[in-house]
């Protein structure tokens, strides 16, 4: 799992495990900001975790992601978590883990993709209604990979961009479980770009 | 109301009419096709109507919409609702009923804006998640002026386009009379691009 954030994502994972048949299991924890409270909470459960700061790899995001990609499957990592991380991968990660890698997106894409301010896009937008996205990320393709789950949220009236977040979060933390459990189980299927799910 | 196709919008509206505090009513119906659906159902309901083919403007989007104009604000018309109806405004229709047209896509908006095939593609692309719009036109924004309602519409695995837009559409005929009441109410006001609602 890559992650920058504070960590509610993570946090949703591993509540997730705690269901005896939930096939997934977080092994792993990197991260590119050393500080962030998503790092403190993979420490505090005592899962494997790292952080990989750009400036031990003289500025290279490739040399980095090779680091990052050799050292989360050397934990054993089958599918690669981004949440909340706020880098773009490069060719040693995406290679890693080709269709295993599973991005959270805070908008219903394809509206709001390709920022991460898609919550204050979509309000300043006066849209109605918004949600969140798991998608598989695709080379070259931000946040245009194979959608794998959605939630809608409604928007109201008297929302502020932290208030709506807040709902979006709550539904992520629904479906991003929901969709490693179904990549772990090999119940998606594609059909074109279409996402679906087939018995096991 | 401006229409171009089966008339289940127009159906859906005058259904609205039957209750007692409803505070609109369809007084005429304009279209751009004499031969269809949606024309023949206003006649049935003895409601003013009327075809405008372009050939009887020398093919002049202009001039045809002149003569609509006037014959809708003759028959009493103050707001104007577009449900399906497949060709764009052009001046003379937008200044007669200025922040009082009200338009129907079959997306979320902003996705899947300006194309009259938003639900074949977002089946193709592969969205979990689709819904339907009414928007206020606003001059020179195809599908892109101010949201007044949304819904959202589940697409599941087996959807075919037809099937799917049979669950928009269900939707649409809700959204579309609400959104009549809320502006016949004058019940909206815009706060930058977001349209709110305030007490009448």
């Amino acid at each position: 799992m890559l992650v920058s954030g504070r960590g509610s994502n993570l946090r949703a994972l591993l509540e997730a495990e705690r269901q005896s048949d939930y096939p997934a299991q977080v092994v792993a924890v990197a991260t590119n900001r050393a500080g962030c409270p998503a790092l403190a909470l993979a420490r505090e459960r005592q899962l494997a975790s790292r952080s990989f700061p750009i400036s031990e790899y003289g500025g290279s995001l490739e040399r980095r992601d090779q680091e990052m990609a050799a050292w989360l499957l050397g934990r054993g990592a089958r599918l690669l978590v981004l949440a909340g991380y706020d880098r773009i991968l490069t060719d040693p990660l995406l290679s890693a883990f080709p269709q295993r890698i599973l991005n959270l997106h805070n908008s219903l894409l394809p509206a709001f993709a390709g920022t991460m301010h898609a919550v204050e896009e979509a309000l300043a937008h006066g849209v109605k209604i918004t949600g969140c996205t798991v998608h598989l990320v695709a080379p070259e393709l931000v946040d245009g990979g194979p959608i794998v789950l959605q939630a809608a949220v409604e928007v109201r009236d008297d929302d502020t961009s932290a208030s709506l977040l807040e709902r979006i979060h709550q539904q992520e933390w629904r479906i991003l479980p929901e969709a490693v459990r179904l990549l772990s189980l090999d119940q998606l299927r594609m059909d074109g770009r279409r996402v679906v799910r087939v018995a096991s």
